[in-house]
């Protein structure tokens, strides 16, 4: 493919802007306040693929936020790649921590990124990765060299569960069909090793609530002789780990694939210091399941991790007060074969199995996923590896993720197709936290790499 | 003594407008957001006092908020009654648990309270038990009934600990010499059940901190490899408590003292039904030490409650990250001969050392007090029960609270004097919770029996 490289020099300052205008936009899907924000960043996706050369761009209305299409359709004989990607972000919070505002782009350089990195809350996950295939786009349709069909689906409800995603695929079987999905929403292992991810996590997400007595008590009147519900959630929580980190729910492990002495070998051969790792997080020591190394505790092993919890005086100073009310939100990480909503009715009815008579439970649960595997044979995974090679100079590892794209096993049972993920992020661009970002190099790369990934995939399908 | 209920029904919708006035003023003391509406407290305590009758009013300034001090001596030979009150109050959340706002005073009927009960934060606890005391010198000076010698001294800190009361006491003891104090931030058993309160539990009040990751973390990503702060301070505050409930701090139970089987007996003749307590809370069962009693597990036991606890994300929708930070808030209610300083040096030393490697924790002492209890031979005490029994016309049963005022051991250790705990509240009277009231019935009650109280004091001191 010629230019592709001159091109994106010669344009390069415009891509960074345009990326920019978009993180100004607080599209924060969990929060409602935001809802203005959200529907304006959809209208943004939608000028951007006219602008990179979609012949049809539609904003497709859902029961929740729009899903924004788009295609190019040049030979309906030639293989078609649907992109998916998501418009939304994470809540910012908590605020304090970030050393700019969140929605204040800045780009400064880090010591990963010496060319700079951009800052600022979706510069990661998941607007600037998403941008790359639009900009990717635009390189192919005014070099004239995009060599197939494109489909662009956008969502806006990816870090809330993605509700009406399901719906919306299942209306738009035809419209959405396609041979292979490419999505941008993971990263790499290092600038210099690159990485295609071939396993997700599943996702069950709950929230549970313990009521205790009908209202707020004296701590001195009644402490000892009522069900102080605080105390009993971190009891309940407390025993859904055993001494070696087990997680204790009846039935939890029963569907979780054990890999082979020789998976796991390949899985250790990924560079990796534990060293760099702790000091990186500024901790003394990792903490995880007995028996597996910390790869394969966020990778190939099912976890319960507590979001957050809340009960009782928060405030400044001291209440001595029993609360009526303590909650928690709970997830759980899966792996392939785990089926979350069976899961998740484990954990509700172990949860209340285990309430005291004192107290009454409820548990909610928020969404979910299904884990995922894609196998390196496939022509996606082929196309995807020898575009890095092009680019990288180096032939990706394949690698399991810890994290949850539950959409992308939604796209394997309603489209019929495989995902390719292809994520040009770092694990230090520290996406859902304070200070997110994304280095210009990565970016630039991935725009790079993509219109490579649809020449080889065409040649590889005929 | 003459004609006090006639004086009282005369003047009694002044006594309540009055009060209503006093507890309109949010004065907060735990949160600074409200400090000026507790210095204006202060001050009209200060008026209220002059209008009674005091010869000498002035507000003492402290490294905290200004203590009230009134006096009225009419002849050194006679002795002098103390009283203590305080005039800040419990902060009102949750607010939207409040059937009329915390600082709009209302007088509703309840089937406790068929006269009617006022509705305010500080109604009970103690705005309203402390103004009774002024109301009776008022009415003692007034009828030219006052037998002894009075003195007040009343503080704007008791819900935060009373920082600065210590301070004061050791630098006034010679203008706060007394042969009593007298107090009423206590309950009573029942309307028609008077009691007097002879023993206090301890308090130790303590906010632990536990630090994982130097940052938030997406729990995909870092989620079963990293120590959630957030399941760890569960499983550490869990195991505070053994599967009996006892708590499992070493050294803690060291100095309690064991109630001998006829004290128990004693203490179990206070009229008490489980079913009427619990359908009171709205709970299925009520929950505590083992091998004890509900009124012995809230007053003659020690205990451990949390507070408050919060860490990760608490807001609307679902955020799947890892906190880097979790905190709780923790009281002890300890009982006489525990040490507070010594328990908290204990909490403390064990919490640390539960803490695996791979966290950080930070425990802070926020107050506490040592327990308490009075003899009944005490001629203090005598003269409330007899002062009781003409009011109420049946004796007051001794009680032990499961409340604190840890600043009543300090008068002792300072002023050398006795206090009497006659409270004229109810346990549901919601003191510390959401609609917490006072019964006008109690109110007047409370103004009635004093004066006979300085009555049979004056007799019994000759």
């Amino acid at each position: 493919m010629q230019n592709i490289n001159s091109y994106v020099q010669e344009h390069k300052d415009r891509f960074i802007d345009e990326l920019l205008a978009l993180l100004k936009i607080p599209s924060i899907s969990a929060d409602s306040a935001y809802e203005k924000d959200v529907i304006k960043t959809a209208q943004e996706i939608k000028n951007s693929l006219e602008n990179a050369g979609c012949d049809k761009v539609e904003i497709c209305e859902t029961p929740g936020y729009p899903i924004v299409y788009g295609e190019k359709i040049i030979d309906k004989k030639l293989p078609t790649v649907l992109v998916y990607g998501h418009y939304d972000v994470q809540p910012p919070d908590p605020l304090d921590l970030w050393d700019s505002p969140p929605f204040e782009p800045v780009i400064k350089p880090t010591d990963i990124h010496p060319e700079g990195a951009i800052f600022a809350r979706g510069s990661c996950d998941d607007k600037g990765q998403m941008y790359m295939h639009v900009k990717a786009l635009e390189l192919m349709t005014k070099t004239d060299q995009l060599p197939c069909n494109v489909k662009f689906m956008i969502e806006g409800e990816e870090e809330v569960g993605s509700k009406s995603l399901g719906w919306f695929v299942e209306r738009n079987q035809e419209k959405l069909a396609n041979d292979v999905i490419l999505i941008s929403d993971t990263g790499m292992i290092a600038k210099d090793v690159p990485s295609i991810t071939t396993g997700l996590r599943g996702l069950s997400y709950v929230e549970v609530e313990v009521t205790g007595p009908n209202r707020d008590l004296h701590s001195g009147l009644y402490g000892g002789a009522v069900a102080n519900p605080i105390n009993v959630l971190t009891k309940m929580i407390a025993s859904l780990h055993d001494e070696n980190n087990h997680i204790t729910i009846p039935g939890f492990y029963d569907k979780v694939e054990e890999l082979s002495k020789e998976e796991r070998a390949e899985m250790a051969k990924a560079p990796f210091s534990i060293e760099a790792y702790k000091n990186a997080l500024a901790i003394n020591d990792v903490y995880g399941e007995e028996g597996y190394t910390t790869n394969e505790r966020n990778s190939i092993r099912p976890t319960l991790d507590v979001n957050g919890i809340w009960g009782g005086y928060t405030g400044e100073g001291a209440k001595t007060v029993i609360a009526s009310k303590a909650y928690a939100k709970i997830s759980m990480r899966l792996v392939p074969n785990q089926d979350w909503e069976e899961i998740t009715e484990l954990f509700a009815k172990h949860f209340e199995s285990i309430a005291p008579e004192a107290v009454t439970v409820k548990v909610t649960p928020h969404h979910g996923g299904q884990g995922y595997v894609t196998p390196i044979d496939n022509i996606g995974y082929q196309a995807a590896s020898k575009a890095y090679q092009d680019t990288f100079g180096t032939t990706p590892i394949p690698q399991r993720s810890g994290g949850s794209i539950p959409i992308v096993s939604l796209f394997e049972k309603e489209l019929k197709s495989k995902t390719i993920l292809m994520g040009f992020g770092l694990n230090s661009d520290a996406i859902h936290s304070p200070n997110e970002h994304f280095g210009v190099w990565n970016y630039l790369k991935g725009i790079e790499t993509i219109p490579l990934f649809y020449k080889y995939f065409t040649e590889l399908s005929q």
